[in-house]
């Protein structure tokens, strides 16, 4: 791991040109705001890629210089190629962090790590979010004041959230209408960790957000690679290799 | 396991003693209540235990005929022996089912099975809460109409809940004011199941309510032990009983 | 649930058709023995399927009549479509048992539901395999006497097992030449239980073996489902459908 | 947390002085053998405490400066005031780090923290044990060359261990005779994360080794508080703190 934590950040890319509300709030794309909601912290090198680039923007190459991926998608899901998303999951699998924001609960990396469906309700109706602390204690939620935070209007998602339980849930919010949702929670498979975070439909300026922009350097930071990574493999172990003598029989 | 399920409703017993408006609601005792619901189906056998009775009815005799023990205290904790929270605490580990109810959230026994302080933030306003479903297919919630129910008042329970990631999240409650908290889990300890359930302030009537009592039928049955009973110990074993022959050096 | 616990036992049958050493061993295919071994428990009622049927054997109908299914593969993982694949796995998480056996450990199908490579190392040296009982009270443990049980050869799986941690550790095996590898665990995925279990190289009559009959028919009974199936679906919710009336702003 | 991480080995100290085979192995008792192998890292900062120092040496001065704790008891666990014990436990739920060692399995600290009894079979017969690699990538074994690391003579502790499932399976022994036994996982409670390792019978020399120096020094460095320590509370939020205005009915 370099210095600084190197965080290549994914945008599909389709809404902001295809939807002239969402070019307006984000002109420089979401994952523009959000790299640049991440720059501000100068222990991050922060780098975008998106779905139109050959190989998705992540080629090998990007990949080896990423410690922490985060990962937007919505209308697209389906035009990323199995081949990326099993790249990508080998190599979070080794050790690379990931970052899952809002629709990427539908993403196929996404569902792939969790081997469940991903499917919750949902409802687009400006409700305010409150996303309540489950750990106060957590480096995640560190620099948040008071017991939650407020995003002003987002698109609701409510449970049943099928996902296996979180190592650690870090946020449950509830939303105008009522319903709850676990709206952040860690992840482990293998040495790498996935942090999913529920914030950020994308009519709404949200990425924008004090609090968005604090959860998301935490998070990098908690989820990045503590260690060097690790490339598995089915070796086959031949009998001297072992360490008590073996007759063959 | 006998053919029937056989369940003890244990109950501190003190408000209803002390408080005049729990005594009118609850004439039987909280226990009696409950005990009066799970009694209901006929795939149960209940009796009650209270904190006043001898070894609060708790005795290895009743234990031993104990299949699933449900749990109400709340005033007088720090009065549960330490023996008897011991031995129901190995009963657990060996195989019994625990269903700890709303302010037992703080009692020695489930803060001995978590090892966590399992605090939370609560509120007396008669406050409105609605327990969602995380999980529409789990055996628990089986009968329950719609997305989530209500219960008309209750105190609010909020996150933080300081408890390990539940094995499988049942419901999560919103309340009036807004607080969110996980209102219903399971918990693996060694063979026994424990099904912690938010429901449940002495000043309302909320264990006559329907969906409440069919929560807790479908608990007992889903925590009761699937087979028999393990009593663990820390047997010493001596090298001839082992596969490979030991050389003492 | 029908009265019986309807099993499907699927096999690759590859190694079978074109290994005479496997085809001796196993005349009626090594599914054929496995579902033998299940069909002595009168309260299981057993089928089989198999890669080279038509959809593998594994159509909408006969998963619908699936409580449980079992999977050897090895051969020819990457000849199971990906579609059959999806559709088992749907099946899974909506509640159907899955018991994975030996070199499936590498199928697409349980790689799908853990989401990490399950990658182990091993080596074919007839060496002795000793399963070790991690929980003398798990119910898939009953009726074997001692505190391990032993396959006279086996192929070996060594540790690292590139899994999730099981949420119940059933068995640890050690293999003669000193590896050792957690071959029996039990995972769940939404409603679905999967069993991991190790025993089973297609050059050695395993499947014959008194012992790992025992354990499969416990385990089939372990992971059937205990409640309705449950498909999932990610429903939009209207407005009026929430509990607090919302104010489109 | 200060820039050096601050450990406190914590030693039972009574078989040092009860056992001339002990007193001779470890002149400096177990404590301070264990202490001069972490000290070896510059970037830790290591003291002493024992069973016979007032408050066991646990002062809350003492736990206020302390990252992490490790932990060696075997024949005075019941001397461990419970006291002490509790002041330890919800030190670690705040988020101090806390290493298990050895009998330590039988310890009120490990026993209160995983809520079950811990209990194991063991041996005392001079055995090699191997400890295998269950993640070669993992912060805790980097710097171990090969696939297992050996210790030429030690107790045998196997399976089963009655623990709940680690969150991280770190090592898996083997012994001489056969046994198996899950030797290193991480627990997590609350923002604590505990380690315990299995190595390090009081009558051989084992923490002299040059792996379990290693092992120790990248366990205290993996589970040091990565944040501020948390101080939960049980707090009651009066009406006008919540974010929905609250009708008393």
């Amino acid at each position: 791991m370099a210095n600084k934590i190197r965080v290549t950040v994914w945008g599909e890319n389709v809404h902001e040109k295809e939807m002239p509300v969402v070019a307006k709030i984000y002109p420089k794309g979401m994952h523009g705001c959000i790299a640049d909601g991440l720059a501000e912290d100068p222990g991050l090198e922060v780098k975008t890629a998106t779905l139109d680039m050959p190989e998705h923007g992540l080629t090998e190459e990007v990949l080896a210089k990423t410690d922490v991926l985060t990962w937007w998608g919505h209308a697209a899901h389906d035009r990323v190629s199995d081949e990326i998303v099993w790249r990508v999951q080998t190599r979070v699998l080794e050790g690379m962090g990931l970052v899952v924001l809002h629709s990427g609960h539908y993403s196929k990396i996404f569902r792939r790590l969790m081997g469940t469906q991903c499917s919750l309700c949902w409802r687009e109706a400006d409700e305010i979010a409150r996303h309540w602390i489950c750990n106060p204690g957590h480096p995640i939620v560190q620099g948040i004041e008071g017991r939650y935070f407020e995003v002003p209007q987002d698109e609701m998602y409510g449970e049943p959230f099928a996902i296996p339980s979180p190592d650690e849930q870090i946020f449950i919010a509830h939303f105008e209408g009522g319903e709850v949702f676990r709206s952040g929670g860690v992840f482990r498979r293998q040495n790498g960790l996935i942090f999913y975070f529920q914030p950020g439909h994308e009519t709404y300026p949200v990425y924008y957000q004090k609090e968005i922009k604090l959860v998301l350097k935490n998070a990098v930071h908690y989820i990045a690679p503590r260690g060097p990574l690790w490339k598995d493999s089915a070796p086959h172990i031949p009998p001297e290799q072992s360490p008590i003598p073996i007759t063959k029989k």
